[in-house]
């Protein structure tokens, strides 16, 4: 296969873990016979310092063209400290995700057994976890129309969804239940938004289209003591916009794996895979950062293209990497610490 | 003194702890020299069965003339399946929050040492935990202008801020700060929603009434991991309805003493007082249902009153209580099982 990767490496550790998911994917591509073209462009801090803004019309056309993004992290200290900069980071994600109609946010968290022990949450309730939030990412109250009134004392925002948004990110969920265990969960507050009534009434109808697939709903705040008290009790979970944000990262410090979990955001016609951690700035440059999440989104990414072979073998590359201690020093527990760049090695010698 | 307390036994097992809460409180008056008129009044469910409405306007009146209210819990599994149902419980709830004027919603979450071992998280994350939510209670998205549009097609909720409304709520999360450890925590999502940047710019321009109050800004994502990896490292948090409403639920779960935590909706007039599990359905009737998360919700009305004597003989007698094992089964682990009568009188006795 041909496959052209647009590489938005972004800020602090971004570069660095990016290398080492294209060290990896390369050998994979020589192993299997695929051909990979990175086409880098710039985001994030990275391209407010070079072109004054957070995702340039370039990148937007690199990433449009591509067949996929391949993503790092973005964020910077200096833009920290004032929400109402005119020009942040954050402003390029949200804006690459309307743009590239990336409207379903993939978060897998799932438990690797020789990591159990750094959850915060005890063994036996973390054991078997293996869950997958599907978020929506493009609606709700993040791209209602939002302001202020009364000079400044009042300030508004508008969370909107329609029924076509709802069943795109819907049926996503009953079609990834459908290759699981077929239990599907309706995160929302249905007892007191309407946006979320029209979730239920929307995810309610669709039933009938999946029999085999068994829904439940739950209010949110239900779902954020569950997460805590039985993670290994959810399947899938679907929901809104926000709803997911809190949630889905709640779901990433239960496993005690944080520093190892991918993700995806799908399109419609392209789609992207990032690592969930940060662009930990302090980090940026030591040749310390764990380059896991990004080689494991990176396999998402050829299973996305329906490699599942590859993306299998990048999956057990890491798992045999964890085995035999390969790690940088979150996981090193005392034992050898390797740098990002050698344990990339490493994973592109193995696959 | 002489106090005037509405009583909104609600339900489930709501009437049963409410019961024992009046038990305890009336052997506290009596000790102290206090005189408390009990005033009963119908609300949620029990409410909709017997005239139709959760919250009707007599149940209004008697809460609107007492000096407090002692709540129980509402809900019922009748009204469970279906969130649009033109009359609901929550539905009273959120009318009477409104019209009673709650705006904070004070929420402790506290370990007690015999319990810490219940907890899903490990010991070491849990232990020392006490930190004490402010959730602004009748503004946001909860009663914004909400509604259809496009044939029922779209849906929108409106949340919107008053800079008056954050004031009022965080004034109190710095005088509360003033009597703890001086640290506050304003969560919010300032780098998305407007009515998070009022919120937040609010706050900033207050810091200076408080100059030895050392105040920091998360945001709601990140709140939510850390709440999970390092309860301990909050004092006092502040925030809006909606983030209010999912952090404290899952605050609730990590210290393990879920069934004990009381909670406090102070309005300008009038506060009310409630355990924060719920109805509980299942165990209505059975004497099983602990009463203590009652008992120390009116150990917080005492303390409001400035009883701050009264309210800790209520607290000490709980503590005594778990020390001696006179429990309900939830906390029994394999001991003598009390029932929620039998403990009610034991705390009586023991205040
Ligand atoms: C940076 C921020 C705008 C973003 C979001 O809220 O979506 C982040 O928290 C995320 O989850 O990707
Ligand atoms: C029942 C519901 C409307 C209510 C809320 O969301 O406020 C409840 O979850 C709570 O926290 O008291």
């Amino acid at each position: 296969m041909k496959l052209n990767i647009a590489l938005l490496a972004g800020d602090g550790i971004g570069p660095e873990v990016i290398d080492q998911a294209v060290k990896v994917s390369d050998a994979i591509a020589q192993k299997f016979g695929h051909e990979i073209t990175w086409k880098p462009a710039l985001t994030g801090a990275a391209a407010i310092d070079a072109v004054g803004e957070p995702y340039p019309d370039e990148t937007h056309e690199v990433c449009k063209n591509a067949d996929a993004v391949l993503f790092g992290a973005i964020g910077h200290p200096k833009y920290d400290n004032d929400p109402s900069a005119p020009v942040r980071p954050e402003q390029g994600l949200l804006k690459m995700r309307k743009a590239l109609g990336l409207f379903a946010n993939v978060r897998p968290t799932f438990t690797f057994p020789s990591l159990l022990d750094k959850s915060p949450l005890k063994r036996e309730r973390i054991e078997g976890t293996d869950l997958v939030f599907l978020r929506e990412l493009t609606g709700g109250i993040y791209f209602g129309e939002k302001g202020r009134k009364d000079n400044g004392d009042t300030a508004y925002d508008n969370c909107v969804y329609t029924r076509a948004e709802v069943q795109r990110l819907a049926k996503k969920g009953f079609e990834l239940a459908m290759t699981r265990s077929k239990k599907l969960c309706c995160v929302d507050k249905a007892n007191v938004l309407e946006t979320s009534r029209l979730w239920r009434e929307t995810v309610q109808a669709m039933e009938k289209d999946y029999p085999e697939v068994e829904v439940s709903y739950e209010f949110v705040d239900a779902v954020a003591m569950r997460l805590v008290q039985w993670p290994n009790s959810y399947d899938v979970l679907i929901t809104e916009n926000l709803f997911g944000d809190i949630l889905t990262d709640e779901a990433s410090v239960i496993s005690g794996s944080m520093g190892l979990m991918p993700s995806a955001s799908m399109g419609a016609e392209v789609s992207l895979f990032e690592p969930i951690h940060g662009s930990y700035p302090q980090a940026t440059g030591l040749n310390i950062a764990n380059p896991m999440a990004t080689v494991l989104s990176a396999a998402m990414m050829f299973e996305n293209f329906g490699l599942m072979e590859e993306g299998k073998a990048m999956r057990d590359a890491v798992n045999k990497a964890l085995e035999a201690g390969v790690v940088t020093e979150d996981l090193a527990n005392g034992g050898k610490v390797y740098g990002t760049k050698e344990v990339g090695d490493w994973l592109a010698a193995n696959v």
